[in-house]
């Protein structure tokens, strides 16, 4: 503790030995061997003692030896701050939200933050609850894969200038910065491929359409038929009321058994893909001889189910990568332009998409 | 506003008009259609702001016409608390977790709390980092999927009479209650069935033995195998370091290139299971004409993959509601006994196993 007691009072009485402003946090991290955010709290006094000596020690030895001299502004911004950010996810069920989250994480962690996670169940009256209790443990900020086109709760968080961005979900009109997937392009990939393999009468399973994707998507899609001179018949458009793989069990037998009849259904998201391979399975009809599906998020595992789906993939880590630096922008200076991105999707072609029954 | 007021100040001063002790705060919500987290706050005068006006006032209003009489002891028990319980597990990525988290949300509804989730990657760093932050910021308790056998984590909490609550590991000598699977029985009754088909060289990719599903069932593994006559080859032996699909593919790859062959594989949990079916299409080898597989824990898709993977169950959602209960037990009084539940499994059989090749 002798040690430990002399390096701290060294880390805060002096300037560093060799003072080097290019060394950052993540490089004292790494020469440490420990996480940045560890380092970050080893190095504020105001935070010291969660570390335990021996690593803190460690940590302020590195950082002398390195020329390490944080940030003095930054600092001083930072200890005003709890250093969690609340992270509301609206279905824990679907894969594609982890490799988001832990892109968030990732990046939350190169600046000393930790996410909170909260789970909403698509469920306005959980997500104000879970959103309020956050904000009553003094989160920081948000990032919302919840958002509904029209939310009072944006309304009060955009009003209240609570630092907020939007993943995956978008929700113009509030001011939010946003991260998302091209969602009219990534539909639009997906019609023309089914339309190359000679399908023509192509049905679509829509999400909600008051959420951003599921809108986009259906919009993406009447664009892309229209692309292909192909008429978009109202009786093969049904609409999920969730993203669940029983809502997509519900839509797909609904085109099966009271619809004219289809070759071929681009699902809203995977999970609606998965409702339909079990209505499909419940009807002995073959994917891909008799339907295709083509799904939506490439989300993990999807590509070793029977038959391998057939999905629009889009970069989910950099997705939760680019949401966490946008968030730690907003709680850093709330008053900057939004920024608002559309990463670029790109079609995964799988064993469940072929050419039309003869 | 003004019937709020009124409705408020004849909730607070008034005992109901016909007082009812039978009447409970789910029959409140129910009543209401709101969520009972959503009514508990309504009803708590020190919480009620949380709720939009109009909700307060209706659910005040379907509480004085039950005759709704809060229960004082507990209300004065609640008043000093945050009403959030933090919930640690190792791996977002893992679909076992979700249906767990909404169990023990579910549970934790029904007294008025709310989860929240804070993702450890698997990493002693990460959990005391995110541990730490929960407690900062006044979690009530804790219910932990993250437990390692020893861990200097749970020595402390347990010092400091944190309430906490195991799920799915469990780590005996800290006196926490723990709600889990029967990890041997399980594992018996897949040693079981591929000794009935007819296998004799079976192999076990054993989960990390730090924690106890990784020790329990490798144990299991090797007093299912004795019970059968069969002898437990070491070179059959693999351990796994993480719970990952990547280790489950390096694993079964060591088995088959390195080892004295073998017709069927004991995976750890799932996500070795998944790793195995990599690791047999990458060697062209057929699953289950030539390697039989079977997982643990049946978790979410796994009955969808090619193909459906034969694999232990256990009731997941009921482990969650059961760690909830336990844990607002422990946050009510946390000096009783603690309850430890080990829940039944079942072998769920499936496609990916068949008798050993002739």
């Amino acid at each position: 503790m002798g040690a430990l007691a002399a390096a701290m009072r060294r880390s805060e009485r002096d300037t560093p030995m060799r003072p080097d402003p290019s060394v950052t946090l993540k490089d004292v991290a790494a020469a440490a061997g420990v996480h940045p955010a560890t380092a970050s709290r080893a190095l504020n006094p105001q935070t010291r003692l969660l570390v335990s000596p021996g690593t803190a020690r460690r940590i302020l030895a590195v950082a002398d030896s390195l020329g390490y001299r944080p940030n003095a502004v930054a600092r001083s911004l930072r200890t005003r701050r709890s250093h969690t950010v609340g992270v509301l996810i609206p279905d824990l069920k679907n894969p594609l939200f982890p490799p988001i989250v832990r892109g968030i994480e990732d990046r939350l962690a190169e600046d000393g933050y930790v996410a909170l996670i909260g789970n909403t169940d698509s469920d306005d009256e959980r997500e104000r609850l879970v959103f309020d209790l956050m904000r009553a443990r003094h989160v920081d900020g948000f990032v919302m894969a919840t958002a509904h086109l029209r939310s009072r709760l944006l309304a009060e968080a955009a009003a209240a200038r609570i630092p907020v961005v939007l993943v995956n979900r978008h929700a113009e009109g509030y001011g939010f910065p946003a991260v998302s997937v091209d969602n009219e392009r990534g539909i639009a990939l997906a019609v023309a491929h089914l339309a190359a393999l000679g399908h023509r009468r192509i049905a679509h399973i829509a999400g909600p359409q008051d959420v951003s994707t599921g809108l986009s998507r259906y919009r993406g899609f009447c664009t892309a038929m229209a692309a292909h001179g192909i008429p978009v018949d109202p009786a093969l458009v049904v609409r999920a009321f969730a993203y669940s793989i029983e809502e997509g069990d519900r839509c797909c037998r609904e085109l099966l058994t009271a619809g004219p009849g289809c070759t071929a259904v681009v699902a809203g998201n995977d999970m609606l893909a998965v409702g339909c391979y079990t209505a499909l399975e419940a009807l002995g009809r073959e994917c891909p001889a008799e339907i295709s599906v083509v799904g939506f998020n490439d989300m993990p595992f999807i590509d070793k189910l029977r038959p391998p789906l057939t999905s629009v993939s889009f970069p989910h880590y950099q997705v939760g990568t680019e949401a966490g630096r946008l968030v730690l922008g907003q709680i850093g200076a709330r008053n900057e332009r939004p920024e608002v991105l559309y990463l670029p999707p790109e079609l995964k072609v799988r064993g469940s998409t072929a050419p039309p029954p003869q």
